[in-house]
């Protein structure tokens, strides 16, 4: 791609994660790193050196001026949850593409908000799911998706949990009620509803229930939480989710003929590479004297982080429109929508006391 | 041992897991195969013959005849379900040492009439939960143990699935109404719960709460399902457990410092060794661009299969009260009795429309 071709991004603002999609963005070969706004233009200056942004790249003290620019193609918004629908909003109404941090938003009702306005202004709507754009997420469905060596689905069991320190349990945006009033459930339970929902093909599940024993801060932000999903036919995910545990991101998937399972979901152990193991029709040995089965390590390598990847799939898409006035692709939105559905239920399971909460997709 | 010490086992139906137990005895150093029972001689003598029982081992047609041998030290029962508190009530009133199959009864209360009766007879009780007996199992406790490599337990997940064919969901012993009403949740699910309360120290959760969509058989036996487990401060613990599922044996447990998994749980892919996975400490590395941890495989021998240990532990404390007559060891009803308390919980739960179940120690 020609070098002024490529899709340029003004960031809002200075988040922490905002560091790893700017290095995602000049790594893109079809995107720019043009713009960098934030509350300070010392910030946004110091921000810009700081992360490898061109000598030309601009740098406002402020959201708006970056919307403002007509030459910024996209944005990319890592700003808190509870502000996702303002600037969403507000970009989409600039003709602005956005990559928006997860979670989306605090409930589907201001995400719609939000699906609407990037809908109506025709512009691509995507969230900062990493681990989508992996390679190894396509091998994985490749064997989800094989009758012989997996079968059919049935079970997903997820775990995402990291320990925080009690400074960040008390004072971090993401625990901060009127900044993510998620917690922990927008933070690391959205991969797991994330990775449930991508193992079922996205059907969203029949009942939605919480388990008990969710934790909350003491400003009543969830620390700590699970959920079990159903479909039907015996089609059952259970995720957990927490601050107060060791980093742990594991998903298990077991259909009626083969196993699949990975321990690096989230953020896979290496950047070049990452791995998933399967076991195909395994039984028992005579006299259950152990396992016969087909174990199998498969590494996955990537040319470029999976960060990247997302950030070019979201510039190709971009760029099919700027170039041929095509629609945006709708998958994205779609996902981002039916996680944002699964998050709601179970925080409405919570809030019922356990009650299971039926979706209607 | 001097061979006239070794425990003498009276087998109680030639089950197919009866074939296993069999050898286990055989190679067991401190337990002999002395006699056999079933419905008919015939099949008792065949039985006899096809799983190495010395020469001069007794053949009966029927189950009396066993308990009433004088010199039959211990029974081992693997009949089906519904007829353990009648076959094991009787061996404890001939003062026979029971070492019983598990499920270990339908219920509690019917559990009580037995675990009585042992006590009351002075003999040991054990259940057929191979794993617990496996050095293994001793050296995982270690590390969940440690203060600095795992800290402190927050959550398990497990799951225990195999695919049974159709003959087997409606016909096996264990989805007949009359013979096994526990169904899966009693073979399958007794492992996993067993998992929970090994991993919690035997701690009884405080709630059960049965997951949506189990699966009944035609007969109405649970051939899928799961719950969770509630302790406090967000400890949590799920499983899954169904015959409809590819032969799957996980146990993840997740510490606030540390992790373990493994994926042979229930029975090690190799006799002679097991494994467990162990990450300790693990980080993010800057910019989140992978993981840092300790990592380790940890290989635990075994110069004998779990299930000869598991005679060898039952046969020494039978020993213990034969030579010294000493009391019956206490752990292990406990441990079976906590198990089957849980798994009450979880049936009862599905029988009020996955409402908790409180447990009261």
């Amino acid at each position: 791609m020609a070098e002024q071709d490529a899709v340029k991004f003004g960031i809002l603002g200075c988040a922490e994660i905002a560091r790893k999609v700017s290095r995602a963005i000049r790594l893109s070969p079809n995107s720019t790193l043009y713009a960098v706004g934030s509350r300070s233009v010392e910030k946004a200056a110091k921000f810009a050196k700081d992360n490898g942004f061109p000598d030309s790249a601009k740098v406002f003290g402020g959201y708006d001026a970056v919307l403002d620019d007509p030459d910024v193609d996209a944005v990319y918004i890592p700003l808190p949850t509870s502000m996702h629908v303002k600037w969403a909003v507000l970009a989409a109404q600039k003709k602005k593409h956005v990559l928006l941090e997860k979670p989306v938003a605090l409930n589907v009702k201001e995400l719609d908000v939000i699906l609407e306005a990037c809908e109506s202004h025709g512009v691509q709507f995507m969230d900062g799911t990493m681990w989508m754009h992996h390679p190894r997420t396509a091998k994985m469905k490749e064997f989800l998706n094989d009758p012989q060596r997996f079968g059919q689905l049935k079970t997903v069991q997820t775990v995402f949990t990291f320990a925080a320190d009690p400074e960040f349990l008390e004072n971090d945006v993401r625990v901060k009620p009127e900044l993510d009033a998620l917690g922990v459930l927008g933070d690391a339970g959205w991969y797991n509803v994330r990775a449930c929902l991508w193992a079922f093909d996205y059907e969203l599940p029949k009942k939605v229930t919480a388990l008990p024993g969710p934790v909350f801060n003491k400003s009543g932000v969830l620390v700590s939480c699970g959920a079990s999903l159903y479909w039907e036919d015996g089609k059952v995910a259970t995720f957990h989710c927490s601050f107060l545990s060791t980093l742990t991101t594991d998903v298990t998937a077991v259909g009626t003929k083969g196993y699949l399972r990975l321990h690096d979901f989230v953020i896979p152990d290496e950047e070049d590479k990452a791995s998933f193991f399967t076991r195909e029709n395994p039984g028992f040995a005579e006299l259950q004297r152990g396992v016969v089965a087909d174990r199998n390590e498969h590494v996955v390598a990537t040319d470029l982080p999976q960060e990247v990847k997302m950030v070019m799939e979201f510039s190709r898409l971009v760029g099919i429109i700027k170039a041929e006035g095509g629609k945006p692709e709708k998958i994205w939105p779609t996902f981002s929508r039916k996680t944002q559905l699964v998050l709601d239920a179970v925080k409405t399971s919570i809030e019922k006391g356990f009650e299971s909460v039926e979706l209607i997709s």
